[in-house]
């Protein structure tokens, strides 16, 4: 076999992913045995059947051919509009190119802007595809750690000196936050607005879980002054419509980088089913109350989570203000996130993810997906919470607490 | 605007890409204009509505949420076997990568082999969006010219020659062929493996046509002996099941390949639609005969167009083998292929593509579509002709014949 390309083989880095315990969760769950699984970001509930009707109607009245590759101009109107009202900030079809899903959606806005060799920053901890991402644009991924005490928000020091050092070209964000259940706020926001403008950089947005926040509100970086031209917004009816295995999403930027983005997808995906879009759009039509009925039950299990953990002082959340996850701190344990993990497997049939999964910055943590029911998600949370209090209370009696 | 990458900037290389026709076809079109469209290779029917309410059943029954990145089991296994079946080449399910279309497939396969500033070599003419993935993917497009007195067929010379001058690292190559309609023969496929073999070319086998054979048999690069082992085939639903708008099709390729291009698949699309794979599944289970039946009527309109040339001298047709297209001599007319078709769309509102569209070595070439019913492309051809003879009568009256 002649070689492959550097860029294919290093794309997942030094390899330790911190994915094992998800892997081992999968395979007991296969054996046949009952796991509790607390592990990725899918919604208990599928597809709502009204929007799968308007797929298969779309497809049936013979929308099977060819869709147009920036998308199809009712539901690039209709992205438009909807990012119009939420941000204030004015969007035409022009400004939208419809995408198979978030994720290429953030590779195409990387592909945009990263030469070969050149450095896209993003934050740590971060959605596991993140750097993979990048490399494969044929980037430099470049992680800026935050701290848990700082509720894991970035700083304008932590980016502009990131940038300095190594002459970054991008800066890729996500608010709300996976895997912390953070929301950046005014001040880590105008952080951000200020590193971009001083560095010259493009912004990167990741606003996948807009529809999910639980205190404040949603700001995009991209409805900053002077942003708009130096934004690219990734949006995704998977996480607000329960669309996850539509492959469905989409970008909002620049009409001039959109253009050239149509000329990107159409060598490397050649466009999206025409009836996912229409169901897309109809899904969209039906107004923000579908997607609050999508949220609500991780507004109400998140509630109820706090409620459990207020009732012991082992476990602390990182403060939670939306995404589907929480992210929990366990360092009382003694033990890192994997080896907690993996004993919480073992000893309870428990899955939850290790936060070394989404990079050292989340290192004696735990992210806690919230899309069991909840009746199951109080019983993990308590046997979670006691797990950890057993493990802190030998590590007192034997003497190593430091 | 921050800088876009030189990349995405450059991913239309010259940009006078010879589509104009087909633009001003589809604009006439808009304007409420009867045009006679032979232009893309779009079926002129949907895909099947057994196919779509099995999509339907899957996504009704649950199928919605995230799919396995390298594709669902069952598929992987059919397309394994289906390329057993058809080349005699043991294959598995780990051979064999789903993406979201054929064009996915392309592109991730340059970007598995060319690293950024390498020579991804094609054949010319080439499909439109050739010279774009190969840029995509940060390599360097290089076309090797054929002539129409070769009926448009590679030789090991033409190849291994531009091997050597550019240091390729892959070779891309089309049979059954769009745009010309050949086949690569025993010769030809020989020339391909032994180039491949001397400059540890990947061969990258664009096969999405291997259902449409109207003289021979197909025989994929990937069947010679040692050829597996340098060999990523692409294949796809869009033109054997009349599914171009779900965007499914997959590489088949060596084991250690496929891993990678997993790793690749991840950060670029995150998969394919749980319900397009089910979908896609059930039509291969349908067997041979369907997709004999979606390529019946391109086998009775080729004959039909042969016929109706025969019955004149002035336009000729490359000897044609496969696929749903014809390529035209329009050479005696004395007018460059782009000319010509403008001309035609004016004079008669019949488009078709300037042979330029796919390369200069197409030049005073056009091609026609079989994609209309039988007596409109009769009817298309013989003005086609008629037209063709007056321009020549012309060319001979006033003397201008070479």
């Amino acid at each position: 076999m002649p070689q492959l390309s550097k860029r294919i083989s290093t794309l997942n880095g030094d390899g330790s992913d911190g994915w094992g315990v998800f892997y081992k969760a999968r395979a007991l769950k296969a054996e046949g045995r009952d796991i509790l699984e607390l592990t990725i970001g899918e919604h208990d509930i599928g597809t709502d059947q009204a929007i799968l009707d308007e797929m298969h109607r779309a497809a049936s009245a013979g929308h099977t051919g060819y869709a147009m590759v920036p998308g199809v101009d009712a539901l690039r109107d209709r992205i438009a509009s909807r990012v119009s009202n939420r941000t204030g900030v004015a969007t035409t079809r022009d400004n939208v190119l419809v995408t198979p899903g978030g994720q290429a959606a953030l590779f195409s806005a990387h592909m945009a802007v990263l030469a070969p060799g050149e450095t896209g920053l993003f934050i740590d901890p971060y959605y596991a595809t993140y750097p993979g991402t990048i490399r494969a644009a044929s980037g430099i991924p470049h992680a800026i750690a935050t701290r848990a005490e700082d509720a894991f928000l970035p700083s304008f020091d932590q980016i502009d000196g990131a940038a300095r050092d190594t002459n970054a070209r991008s800066l890729l964000v996500n608010t709300p936050n996976n895997p912390t259940g953070t929301l950046y706020g005014a001040e880590t926001l105008d952080g951000i607005a200020r590193a971009a403008a001083a560095n010259d950089l493009w912004v990167i947005s990741d606003e996948v879980y807009d529809t999910q926040v639980w205190e404040g509100a949603h700001v995009s970086p991209r409805a900053l002054p002077g942003m708009a031209d130096r934004t690219m917004v990734v949006g995704s009816m998977s996480k607000s419509h329960a669309m996850t295995g539509s492959r469905i999403g989409w970008i909002v930027a620049p009409e001039e980088a959109v253009s050239r983005l149509i000329d990107l997808a159409t060598a490397t995906t050649y466009g999206v089913p025409g009836y996912i879009q229409d169901g897309a759009l109809f899904a969209l039509e039906q107004g923000d109350a579908v997607e609050a009925h999508v949220a609500e039950p991780f507004r109400r299990r998140r509630a109820l989570v706090l409620d459990r953990l207020a009732r012991q002082s082992v476990v602390t959340a990182i403060p939670s203000r939306g995404a589907m996850y929480l992210m929990l701190d366990i360092r009382k344990t003694g033990l890192d996130g994997e080896t907690f993990a993996y004993r919480l497997l073992d000893a309870h049939r428990i899955a939850v993810m290790p936060g070394e999964s989404f990079g050292a910055a989340a290192a004696g943590h735990v992210r806690v997906a919230l899309t069991v029911a909840d009746d199951r998600l109080s019983h993990a949370i308590d046997t979670l919470c006691g797990f950890a209090a057993d493990l802190s209370e030998a590590r007192v009696a034997s003497g190593t607490m430091a």
